[in-house]
């Protein structure tokens, strides 16, 4: 049995390790974490999350023993983890990442060293809707990954054998989806799936500095801003990360929503209720393929 | 025990007459509604949730023995079917309606005959989310108004025994809060609270032609655009009747749009991660005075 190991017990970090032991018969043993708070590391030891924690100033005393590496941090703390600590993974090991941005970690797992792997992936699940958007390794529970999508951006270099394993455990983990694209075709779709969404969220709410709103409140509106309750420094970092495909992608938007804005003011009733009717067809046939 | 006429047995008529008869303790001899489709009509006789139905040419006949009547059509539908049968209802009977727009129907409602009375209304409530935005009359068991808004809009010559009653009647069917405000002022919110999410709804899915995309979903773009799977004539006809302040409303959500743009076209890290905290905040406040 391989020996795993988290870098950062954040939400998802915790949320991994819960799912490794409850779903994938991982025994607790077999569990580390490094993380930068000591009460963390602690209390998911005293919970029996984790075997044993290390600070992160000590993480290479953990990599050196782990088969599997699951680094669970912002994008820019990846890559200087990675450069940090490179030396330290143990030799054969299996690396992988939950980072939101794929092409420059992808970028960075290309140029590791050769007898270590790096598979780049984004389990696309989080808390917000449940938990009203808490973050932090105390929530880890709120954030079930059944029925949901993980995106991999497979390298040339990766090992066959380490990606049937990585989506093997991704199954047993709940996800029901699996999709292997290329870290750019990642970062188009994120883009617009992901970012550009909470872009919209978060500037519903910029404009309605009224609180009080919420009594004329029907359902549309709590759906739309549910993810404004982001993790701001997470979220700055993943706009500005991913910010030339994004500011593509809320050009797309603005363009569809200007149109639809004159066929309102200029009265055309016809014309809107086609567009509207389209609209409805295409998210009909989204739904029909997602099952949701 | 009064008797209760329903003009227009869609998705909401229905709703009510079931919401009458389960959780207001209404005996179904006391349900009756008017609607275009004879199908419909006999479909709820059928099921036991009215007790007799007529054809729209005939509504007078059955407007001249209610008590209360729901007007459960659209806007423009709702006013010309007042002025076509203002003199059939009976003496001192109360009218109000569901329609998603107040101004206009405001405005109706203060020219009818003197001994009636119209307080016009508007639940927040509709099948989006749980029934994949499904509508008409079959639909109607999957519009839950448990813990949802309402909200009235009464006029100065409304008598005050019927706002008591039809108050008491909306809590009996299970909302949990009536906001009464002018009609301007409902008008103003809903153009921002529903009418803009549904065009921001409808401008995401117009700009993405491709349905694969759900593949890289992971919540945030299904919760923002399951309500694109709209009725697209009522929208259609929502968006143009109230078309000068939701305009309004699209500037100001453009401005903060192309505000939070900037930041991250600039890398403004700093200042964007700020502007996203306060977001964060606003949103946490409106989630913790509506529960939700």
């Amino acid at each position: 049995m391989q020996t795993f190991g988290i870098a950062g017990l954040g939400l998802m970090g915790g949320a991994i390790a819960l799912s490794l032991r409850d779903r994938c018969s991982v025994p607790v043993q077999k569990i580390f974490a490094c993380d930068k708070d000591t009460d963390t590391l602690n209390s998911a030891q005293q919970d029996g999350i984790i075997a044993k924690g290390w600070l992160s100033e000590n993480a290479g005393e953990m990599l050196s023993q782990c088969d599997v590496v699951f680094l669970c941090l912002n994008p820019s703390t990846l890559i200087s983890f990675l450069e940090k600590w490179e030396t330290s993974f143990k030799s054969g090991c299996l690396i992988t990442d939950i980072a939101g941005t794929k092409g420059s970690i992808a970028a960075a797992a290309e140029k590791i060293r050769d007898d270590i792997d790096f598979i780049p992936g984004h389990p696309m699940a989080g808390t917000h809707v449940r938990a009203g958007g808490k973050t932090g390794f105390a929530n880890s529970a709120f954030c079930d990954f059944t029925g949901k999508n993980y995106i991999i951006t497979p390298l040339t270099r990766n090992k066959k054998e380490n990606l049937v394993f990585l989506k093997d455990l991704i199954y047993k983990m709940g996800f029901a989806n699996i999709t292997e694209v290329a870290p750019i075709e990642h970062d188009q779709k994120i883009a617009f799936t992901s970012q550009l969404c909470h872009v919209i969220a978060a500037s519903l709410i910029d404009c309605e500095p009224d609180t009080e709103i919420t009594r004329f409140g029907g359902g549309s509106f709590e759906d739309l801003t549910r993810i404004a309750m982001l993790n701001a420094p997470m979220w700055t970092e993943l706009f500005i990360e991913n910010r030339a495909l994004l500011l593509e992608r809320i050009e797309q938007f603005k363009a569809s929503l200007d149109t639809i804005k004159s066929l309102i003011g200029e009265a055309q009733a016809q014309k809107l209720e086609e567009r509207l009717s389209l609209v409805r067809e295409r998210r009909e046939d989204m739904a029909n393929r997602a099952g949701k």
